[in-house]
């Protein structure tokens, strides 16, 4: 086995897909995002990657299957004449050393190279360490060009924020696919950082649809937000409660969602 | 020197051998089963595994003799119609950092993947957190059918355990073995967590025993966990006592165990 | 993509030229000392250097744009008959492993022996844990000669100073420069270790600066050193200042330094 | 470079020869007996061994000249019919990750027996934690044979020391010497733990010295132990002394020891 094993579920020819990559991170926006547009598209599985750069970890399902961690390509061939075809990368963990993170965008960079990618956009959450009310979409992009259009979408170049820069795949994904010639963007959906953040999630996918000129019903995503603020509420409640009380499991249920 | 280097003891044909891994880990149930497992079947040396994703490290006996750190393939021909070959993985260590382990179990997985073996069984111990009088075997399974199977055996498949997914050399072996067409079982034997459970080791080999339709002599390990059981209620004991009272050396004794 | 990645501005035919390193570090001396030589001479764009041994990173600009993490190579051909062709090495990081540090300094220092370097200058800061009014440049060099030739120059030779060597690439690449028949100088700013100090910065460039038989202008960085005095002084008021008092924020200011 | 590159000083034909290793390490008692045994015989230099395993960092000497951090091998051969040819491994550090120990070791180990060597010796320390008036020489061997044959020099092999082995450089270089086809010895001193222990080192040495039918002047040695029990000495009454008289800088002291 290499450092980075791709196991292809199919061969495919694909005209000038877009890259999306939504990984694990800060509110777990990235891998909502990605997860959630995989399914509303249909994307069919291209290829799952392993990796020693994962930890040596399996799940389990509910029925006592495992499945060794992993990131999973997928692709959906765009059906009007607007759309493009789209491979969308997510999966249960970003690389877990910093050579790993390395090595793992350079080969999924170098596998969308050869499938025809030139464009590429990550999706990732911004910790704003406050609750956020209204999440905006800030961005990044690899060129000034692509700052200009992202404004057109609405999205948000805030002078100081990121003010450290941009530090996990996301970031990476755009860095080093310059070396690829790719260019792109990275969509930072606001969030407060305590929670997963489905809300934040739908804010970068609304945007994101806009892009890719794709329609996507945002109902069920709109559903687990909801069930995030009733459970944030439980939380708040059980913290204004005198400290005899007996407390609800609140932040239990919170490991559930996402 | 490879960075996983295998001395061969003997090069044996073996028709359709088992795997079966039992390594260090939680309350040491794996490397309890698999060394019984090794003495109680007198199975033979086939290889010894040296690698620098072990400690530098070496053990010195109580001669004086010093020995690597290492882990060890044995293996033992079934001798009736019913019994089929067998391959042991036991040793002093997991690999010691995630790409070690997976650098490991591949290897391993490779040469026995060479030797034949489409099916392989892996033992650990599953921490419940409190003292557990009759443990559970619990169980993970690379496919349904394999769920199924081993509910006929007793094996216990909960919804909500193993929640987080199986980490170390145990998940990683079925995980990583699914790219070697093999197909295999987790067997977990519920444990406090807090000491060497051979009571533990013991409820795992009895139904691994059942699997490989092997009788073993449940004896030894018996008496292991009576010393457990006397040590841990001397521990107890001690805890009750006031604190000016001698305490005898309970807690060093349970080093010895094992 | 290699370990180490050089993507190459230009090729370009140097005379013996002289190698200048300075990365980031104590107080941001060498980095401070190497990004304003290269500014006043002029320097152009050589080589980018890209690895897996920085973080996992972009930065982005005020105008939403992003850049890799990386050195770069810089050179400055000689003017006059007294001036040595130059190259200098800065960047954003040093390796961030052990491993990662002697990857990256061998891989510079094979491509500017290529390049016919065989002598070079490393700057970097001296922490002497106190507030530092004029700082002294501390120096280490490969050879007695050298050693003799830098007292000429105002450099200082302190018997216990450095006392536990020096660790970083500033040591690292004298030391491994031997391997590459290069002789060299470590230049060592004084500074108090508490803030980045451009004031430090200039007393290692004044010394270069005779060394190389350069002329460079040094009123911006005296300009950098007065802010840093300024908020330095603002930061001492604070803390002069009763508590209840409202605290300007003074400490943030100094991270736009450098 | 390699990982670990070996820069040869002299190209020299051996007979035979015995290896000794002593690294820093436990009261630094390894590398003392070593550095000893290597000025005493008037070993001169085989090899200089730089590695990415070991820290970027080079020493300064006191008149400022710089030495990349390495391990040599230097040789001296037999004079007279009982005296064999010795190779002598010391060094500024041992590998500082698993890996790194693993690599350098073996590297080592190969490079010895490409020279003919069968036989080694390996010197440390045993941290006792009290303090030893009479430091015993206690040992670990690849052999039984070895193991009686090193207890009528006066090696002592305690059933419960070392009790869970011998971690770092002594202990591998048995361990991978095994797989070299080479047999040797650990000879451990006895010592504190708490600072340098010169009189330890020369316990070792003059059982290492019967063991090599070399005769050794150990008054050097004996000199520098005088000089840390002075200091020890100044310590304890330090801290006999009433807390407001002023403390003797005596702890600093015991840095200059070694």
């Amino acid at each position: 086995m290499d450092d980075v094993h791709i196991q292809w579920a199919e061969k495919v020819q694909l005209k000038d897909p877009i890259l999306v990559e939504g990984l694990p991170g800060v509110g777990n926006v990235g891998k909502l995002a990605a997860d959630y547009l995989k399914e509303k598209l249909g994307a069919k599985p291209l290829a799952t990657i392993y990796s020693k750069f994962f930890p040596p970890q399996v799940y389990v399902s509910e029925e006592g299957v495992t499945r060794l961690v992993s990131q999973e390509l997928s692709y959906r061939k765009g059906t009007g004449p607007k759309e493009r075809d789209i491979i969308i990368l997510s999966g249960d963990y970003q690389g877990i050393s910093p050579e790993g993170q390395y090595e793992l965008t350079e080969r999924v960079l170098s596998v969308c190279h050869d499938l025809g990618t030139k464009e590429l956009y990550t999706l990732a959450g911004f910790a704003q360490g406050r609750v956020i009310e209204v999440p905006r979409v800030l961005g990044a992009a690899t060129s000034p060009e692509r700052v200009e259009a992202m404004k057109k979408f609405g999205v948000v170049f805030s002078r100081n924020d990121p003010g450290g820069g941009l530090i996990g795949a996301s970031g990476l994904f755009l860095g080093l696919g310059r070396l690829y010639d790719m260019h792109g963007v990275c969509l930072m959906g606001e969030t407060s950082g305590y929670f997963v953040d489905p809300r934040s999630a739908e804010a970068v996918l609304k945007v994101l649809a806009k892009i890719l000129a794709v329609s996507i019903d945002f109902s069920d995503l709109e559903g687990k937000a909801k069930e995030i603020d009733r459970i944030a509420q439980k939380i708040h409640e059980a913290e204004q409660r005198p400290p005899d009380a007996p407390t609800p499991s609140a932040r239990e249920d919170l490991g559930y969602i996402g």
